[in-house]
């Protein structure tokens, strides 16, 4: 593991949803910026199964780069780079090497939000007309708003603040569970909480696929909100609704018949898919987690790092997408929210 | 009144309102394609407090004007024309015969939306960055949708669907709530239950005075949403949030503090403002709804009637400016999705 | 109308109930202590359609009584009397003169509840085996208890508080949405706020006909809870689960499929029952309270004293039997909360 | 590690638990009825930090019997024993030899179940007046209710099915976070899912010390629920509700302040109690849920198992107490529901 040190938020989260299903040891790291990772790929080279990178956005690109470059199979933390050019570089890298590249966009590896798409696949919601998606967070807007200095800090986060942070989640998320792709999109985006940083809130339309519309709006600076990761697809025959902060359940609007609220691993399974089943751990009523969440996108990566088969958990392709939405967004933005394609 | 007869959805609704306090018998109306309106204002001119109008679209303006120039006070519902150039119309007509003109926005009459306006008013959110809004219904999307054909339809309904029937609602309340004005805006529709009709979708982005931005989401197939209202205001010191499914509460989240939840005439009346206070009937427990709300458009449109002095309900302004909102919305949409002046 | 002052809580929504759907007048009152009831009852004896009676506990009995000797049909505030026994004979009274008695148990007349009951009668919970059901309200602790004095006093309220006051409705809806009766209970009381006053706190178990058991809690010490009025009943197919701070919703929970949430004039109809959508006034998502419950009441009760026919109201049976609870309740507590036939 | 094969509920999540903070490895175990857990015993001896024992209920007592005797701290599940007298002589054995032993009332682990008992014993609430809790399933009206046939039977549950399951939850979360001792309780319990068995529904009242009043539902019938643990404490100056199927947040509601919504680990973490944010390992927004929790009572017990220090977790006390509260229940329940001292 590279990152991930004492002031880390993610590095814990990860080596707890890697110890979760014990499905592997974490043998060596290097945690702190004085550590020097291009000598731990050289000790681990051949000797473990994959490396995971969890330091700041800057560094994404080559230390995975490096990894690939060495035989190794590889997990990289959003955003995969900084560049689409960089994502498109690591993608075509593991294909050429046969090596499996992970992006751990944890939302994706909910019970529900499995289920969410599941139910999407399988016609439940009939044609999808409209697409509302949030990831909106107040961190910005606390008195020890310490992540704020850097992450709106271009030399470090790269050319975006908010939408390659948590923007690249929303988007996929909305990817995922449509199983859609991206057209074109619009963007308007701001700067409150700091005059001389990059930009802390986004508003973002969306034409995708299949004459699908969707809304986008991510933020740091909506005070008071902690994590608010909102699904909401509006289909021809039902609507769902996902939020991340009630994950275990799911609920599901009729136009004419009353709304139905799903829970994970109920004791109708024969109602839910098997793929939201088999990420469950626990009956329902017994609460799984954002930890439980990442250690599903472990099983299905490190099945994959195993079988050398394709498997449930995004990857190069994910995280080259989220590249492309970021800088379109960006570049929408520059021109006067001008439509453009991704 | 004119129109709501029997098988109007506001004709009732207005009646229980105006019946709830007490504050005008309703004496004479117009209930029918059949009857005449020219009629009814000529049998009551002089003998009435005020005209109702609730009639569809294409009729507001005409009644409207008729009741103005025959010296009565009205009160028309929403879209108050089919055209800013109407809505202006009647606006100079009210101001230059000193008559009053009310429009019910009716969402605006919640004492919660007071309470949420005069906290605004009074700093507890700090410097306004970002406003959500949505007005989200799934009628179209129902089986028996018998209100969809004449909605769609441009000859009874005039240039806008869901835009001029329910987007103005959200839009009054964004600026009634903030105090702001809308300085550009664009925008993006859809017609999705019915090819050939008018927009029943739009996703808008806004940019209000002050900086502050500000996303509405109009539809009428979100399926299985019955009447979402749903209200987001994010400052710099806290962030609120009202869903009219759930009316009697306001939510207020702050960055460094617990959210709080105030209750409509709750036994703290000290925090809550007087107005929201004055506006509720019932304390804090017994549920006070839609009837109510619109029952305190007519207690302040009544008011003004008898004292001729402004009061605390939508009128001529907020009928103009929802007009431009109407407009701009779909010239934008035209012209792909390009900012447009309000 | 005798009681319902300026001071009264209950008198406007009486009022504003029966304006609602324009059913009756209210052509004279006696509001005040002063006035005298007597000759209100003179003076309208013949000349109305029914009396109206909301003054304090104590002159319930008397006012009620004098009412039907007169001929009138009478609605009078619960608890219908200070005894099992004045009930009885206001009971008898009635039937003996083929006149109307209503008790305005309020929460009876919610759609929801209405669609609770009903959906208990069509079998769709199976058998019934268990039902919690709480009203707790947290008056007794505010700074400003105004009423505690007056409602912890026997010399007014009666040989009870709490019970009497809002276990009464709490009772009655049990046994309304189950059709079951109780047989015996048991219960604790206590009183916190005031040590020299009457229970302002009662747990309560009972068991109802068929096997079935129920808890009720009622409180008005309740810190900080307005008016909870929740109902829950387990049954061997299904259960269900009303509030009355959501009262336009109904969520039914199933062993084996997702739970579901009813909406109150909804367009599922056919799967709401006839008398819930015909206690509704507008479509789902348009929120009804309390005064619509209440006029639900008078829209049936007014009905009956049309018709003369029985009709779906609360009346002399309710008012009995809710004595009884009472009565039962209190010599239990005083018996070391001992099995006490009701 | 005595039980918890391949279809043991428990068992998985103690491993999970155990590994979440890595603070012990699983070295062996007896995970099946052929297994001889004599043999185990002698095995890790002297070998390992403690034993844990996740069997069927009736063997307990003397795994945990045998590997005290053998000198090893453990951590035995609920209930402890199938009598008092022998949780009690556990408890002695302990004591005596000095060795830890652990019951993992799983609940008493949420960070917000540590708050609010902090918060009680900081007096925020005032004097107690009244708690009402319950813990209600409704596991055995599934059509697959696998677990109701041993449950329910003497012969492997015991002297009683959902008190000493679930019911002994309820009560050491009572107790827990109110800091008070039960002192006499009344039930009445009933057989509902098979005539046959053991109770499967309990309704409790209990008068515990300094006056305050409680009640506590218990059910496996409580057909659509899945696992309702709720807790609510009613005190002079303020209440608060916890509800494990949203187990990040806290309620606290005030006589004459808005209600407010304490979040775990939220950036306030001055208003938070230490021990609460202590027990949370990410920041609010990312649920932690049942593992963790349970994750809790391991870091605690473990480090009483290192510095052979008291710690915050149930132990011999909970165990016995929690087998008095099912004894005084059944007793209460067999002598016509008599308040029994506990």
């Amino acid at each position: 593991m590279v990152g991930g040190g004492p002031t880390s938020f993610v590095g814990p989260i990860h080596r707890m949803a890697i110890r979760m299903d014990d499905l592997a040891d974490l043998v060596d790291g290097c945690y702190s910026h004085t550590d020097d990772w291009h000598e731990l790929i050289e000790r681990v080279r051949g000797k473990v199964d994959f490396l995971i990178v969890t330091t700041p956005n800057n560094s994404h690109f080559e230390i995975a780069k490096a990894g690939l470059e060495a035989g190794l199979d590889v997990l990289c933390e959003k955003p995969l780079s900084l560049t689409v050019r960089e994502a498109e570089t690591l993608g075509k890298l593991a294909a050429k090497k046969k090596l499996v590249l992970g992006v751990p966009f944890t939302y994706t590896g909910y019970p529900m939000v499995k289920l969410a798409r599941d139910l999407v696949k399988k016609g439940v919601l009939g044609k999808i007309d409209k697409v509302m998606m949030e990831y909106v967070q107040g961190s910005f807007r606390r008195k020890n708003a310490s992540s704020r200095k850097w992450k709106m800090d271009p030399k470090i986060a790269g050319p975006s603040c908010v939408i390659a942070d948590i923007g690249v989640h929303a988007f996929t998320m909305v990817e995922y569970v449509t199983g859609l792709e991206t057209k074109e999109l619009l963007a308007d985006v701001s700067t409150y909480a700091n005059d001389a940083g990059l930009e802390d809130d986004a508003s973002i339309l969306m034409r995708m696929s299949e004459g699908v519309k969707a809304t986008i709006v991510t933020s740091k600076v909506a005070t008071g909100e902690e994590n608010g990761v909102r699904l909401r697809i509006y289909g021809s025959k039902a609507s769902l609704f996902w939020d991340q902060e009630a994950p275990n359940y799911l609920s599901v609007k009729y136009p004419d018949a009353p709304e139905r609220i799903y829970k994970r691993k109920a004791s109708y399974v024969g109602a839910l898919s098997p793929r939201s089943v088999a990420a469950s751990r626990f009956p329902a009523g017994h609460h799984e987690g954002f930890v439980e969440a990442l250690a599903n996108i472990y099983d299905e990566f490190t099945a994959a790092v195993r079988t050398r088969k394709g498997r449930d958990f995004p990857g190069a392709r994910e995280g080259i997408r989220s590249m492309r939405f970021v800088e379109a967004s960006l570049k929408s933005a520059r021109n006067g929210s001008r439509w453009t394609k991704i």
